[in-house]
């Protein structure tokens, strides 16, 4: 695979300064039409040590205006991040739309080095690498531009690099007994190297190799393929068929059923469970007392708790929550709110916003509508391509797996109500005062679109119930069983989590 | 002081219901107006222990909606937060305009347990209460509501109150033996409460104390201030007068100096300085391998730079900061470009997204262009009003010397060309296709507002000029002379601030 990276290629100084005039300048015309595209650009570097990654890096912010790239050099996480999914320092540090980042030692860096230092075996190996495809097929799909440079240095090459490098004495501190032990398992690093190479190079993100020996010559085959790579694509944006590319931005009609009121897994509920005041008081303070007790404990273990309140306007959700929240310490938990994106959000995947918020160890996050927004209004209303909701099962899916992998309890609801439930409860909340703000127009719009969500809600079952992080549908026209269910199935779900497994603590 | 929060005020049960109801009412009311307010509004809980915060903080996620309220609760900070200023963790969890933040254990516990644990004399407890007067001032003349909730009992009462919990066998676990340890040091808690409380409850953030004995009485007595106060501040903005409070939006003149031209500090500068192109080259390699050294050096000892640029249009901003950045290894910095702010930034105090960017131990954040925007085109432009940008000068030096503080290095370059020169680099700017792009007809009307901008220069000098923070005025019509200067000038103070200290380490 590096045969054709180890041939010494080299570039003539001459060559070299007249191609890196014109080149420097066009790759500033690039950054500048850059930054009014919808698109962000990741520049992963991967390689041998030696071959000159972050000499590259240097080169491109010579070259580019740097104030408008982003370079992150990922070393050890900090506790904020050993506190989350592994991924979430790499979210936390995507560049926003119209920015370009270079990123060093990024994802790739400890699953190899892992390999390499035999911590995991070949199918847990492969494992990452299917993690790391999926990871840049979301942000692809979303549209970033993708590019990943191996900078290659044969064996004998990088020795003599770093011998080199060590008679320098400006340079010499950049060669460390790591180095070298890293240079004694060549054989080894090449090994994973081409496995990680060849199982992740994909169309969306290909891996490009770069013989790193020479330093004018890596320089101008990795700028140029920046360069070309934007170019291309700010082209393709300009041409009347790519922007049909998919499908329009109208709002899909959700397939007729035939006049048939359609079965969907919401109508097998059973909607007459209620419970009267003086059983759900005592249950309330029961599961609320067990619940103070969970949460206490999991604080103690580390793990934490994600839940994602879904389901129709005026179901109860805020009042479910506020049930939970008046069991917890204030200091434990966080509400988050999802409604329009801020424009920092907008800049972003649509997932950005949802891992930002993600809790720290021990700590308890609500989601008061979340991710699924993608797959129901955002499909419903045509916010949403329809290739742009389709894949998103498949995103949050993943999202999910790497909450529980974590360790994360993750619990959703959906509190299901009827429509004359909702009809009267809309009506009740025009008359009182207080509650007269919660109604709005886009609530009575939604409402007419019911079949929709129903279908919507069905389909999201169906695809993102899994064993990890099941849905729990409510039967909420009585509210009070509503709230008691929640809290029943949260306060299992945790004691369940906090029985099985001694966590890891995240320290 | 406490005396009257000792008299065991109680609300009987059926008076508190019929006023809490009303009272959630317009809690809610008032919320959803706050929303579409242009000022945070900051409540801040502290006090006794067992007097009730986290409960009244529970109390008011049960009343309000818990959606647009932020709670926050500062423990141990993270490594994240250890490796900047105190405050950075205070700024980074700030509500933004229109949220309600409730914080505990806020920027006044630590100096509190500091005084009563005796860590601190008299005179540093004195010093830290002044900054936290400037902090809160900073946020309340931007017009942050700020409120402050002292929850208080007696000793008896403490002592009464812990034994109860003790003894109630779902609750026993709040009592630990920190609170006992806590007990035995009420006198000096209290001693130090009473300074805390005279020295920092100002005009613009003013301490409420509350008896925390019985829960129904703090309750209300919280909720009724917070809605009354948000309630003032919201119908203060709608009477006219108060929209007009202080000055116009319109731009200031800045005043006119007689028709001579003013001798600003800028004039004083030898604008001659210039560097040949050999010596350009040796000075150049020297320093940049110096800087590298110590750079190294720096994030040994765990040293954070933050470099400022400011100056002229085209006066080299960015080609000084691309012969620091060649010299660095672009792990370690991060050039930060201060253009117009996100919608998140503008939600905050100006000064929030220059926090936010400040760099962990051992880093270097450049930022071209400044917090100094508010003295200068924000003045200029009347973007800020008189009185904004009159009590920015206060606020940046504050803000710099906590940076100090943390044993950050900050250097502040303005670099100064002549009239005469910009004129011919925008003009050659126009001619080379590559650079044409960096010229915009803001720079032409910037240029015409030169003598008001000379001004605001020498005022800016004059006023943030410190020993921690000095400015450096490079004379930069000859570009070469420029970056060696600015070079030569960072070299210096990373040596002069890597030698005198044994930095502490963040960890």
């Amino acid at each position: 695979m590096f045969r054709t990276a180890e041939l010494q290629h080299k570039l003539p100084k001459e060559d070299y300064h007249q191609q890196a005039l014109q080149l420097r300048e066009e790759l500033l015309m690039t950054q500048m039409e850059l930054r009014n595209a919808p698109f962000p650009v990741i520049v992963v570097f991967a390689g041998v040590d030696g071959a000159g990654k972050s000499e590259t890096v240097n080169k491109l912010h010579e070259w580019l205006d740097s104030r408008w790239l982003v370079t992150r050099a990922f070393g050890d996480p900090s506790d904020e991040e050993r506190d989350r999914p592994e991924y979430w320092r790499f979210w936390r540090e995507l560049p926003a739309r119209g920015r370009m980042g270079l990123l060093l030692s990024s994802w790739y860096s400890t699953p190899i080095l892992d390999r390499v230092f035999n911590r995991v075996d070949l199918a847990q190996f492969d494992e990452r690498l299917e993690r790391i495809k999926t990871f840049e097929k979301t942000l692809a799909d979303d549209g970033a531009l993708i590019l990943k440079f191996w900078m290659h240095l044969s064996k004998d090459a990088q020795k003599e690099r770093l011998r080199k490098l060590e008679k320098n004495p400006l340079l010499h501190w950049r060669v460390s007994r790591r180095d070298w032990q890293h240079w004694e398992m060549y054989d080894l690093f090449i090994a994973a190297a081409e496995r990680t190479i060849m199982k992740t190079s994909t169309g969306l993100a290909p891996w490009k190799i770069v013989e790193g020996y020479d330093e004018r010559y890596r320089s101008i085959v990795v700028a140029t393929a920046i360069r070309d790579a934007i170019r291309f694509r700010l082209d393709e944006a300009k041409t009347p068929l790519a922007s049909s590319n998919g499908d329009a931005h109208a709002p899909k009609p959700v397939p007729e059923t035939g006049g048939l009121p359609p079965v969907t897994i919401l109508s097998r509920l059973d909607m007459s469970k209620a419970l009267d005041k003086d059983a759900y008081d005592t249950e309330l303070k029961r599961y609320q007392a067990k619940l103070n007790q969970l949460q206490r404990a999991a604080r103690e273990k580390a793990v934490s708790t994600i839940l994602v309140f879904e389901g129709w306007d005026a179901a109860g959700k805020g009042g479910s929550i506020r049930r939970i929240t008046a069991a917890l310490d204030a200091r434990d938990y966080q509400v988050i709110q999802i409604a329009a994106p801020t424009d920092e959000e907008a800049a972003h995947n649509y997932l950005w916003r949802f891992w930002r918020h993600l809790p720290r160890a021990g700590r308890v996050t609500i989601y008061d509508r979340s991710w699924y927004g993608r797959v129901l209004v955002e499909r419903i209303e045509g916010f949403a391509r329809t290739r742009e909701w389709q894949r998103a099962y498949a995103e949050i899916n993943d999202f999910e797996a790497q909450l529980a992998e974590r360790g994360i309890v993750l619990l959703k609801f959906w509190l299901h109500i009827t429509q004359e439930e909702q009809l009267r409860r809309f009506q009740e909340r025009e008359q009182i005062s207080y509650k007269a703000w919660k109604l709005t127009d886009e609530d009575w719009r939604n409402r007419e679109r019911w079949a929709d969500y129903e279908l919507a809600v069905n389909d999201l079952v169906e695809r993102t119930s899994t064993r990890q992080a099941p849905w729990t549908l409510v039967a909420a026209n009585d509210k009070r069983h509503a709230r008691i269910e929640v809290l029943r199935t949260l306060c299992e779900r945790l004691e369940a989590a906090l029985a099985t497994e001694p966590k890891p603590k995240s320290k």
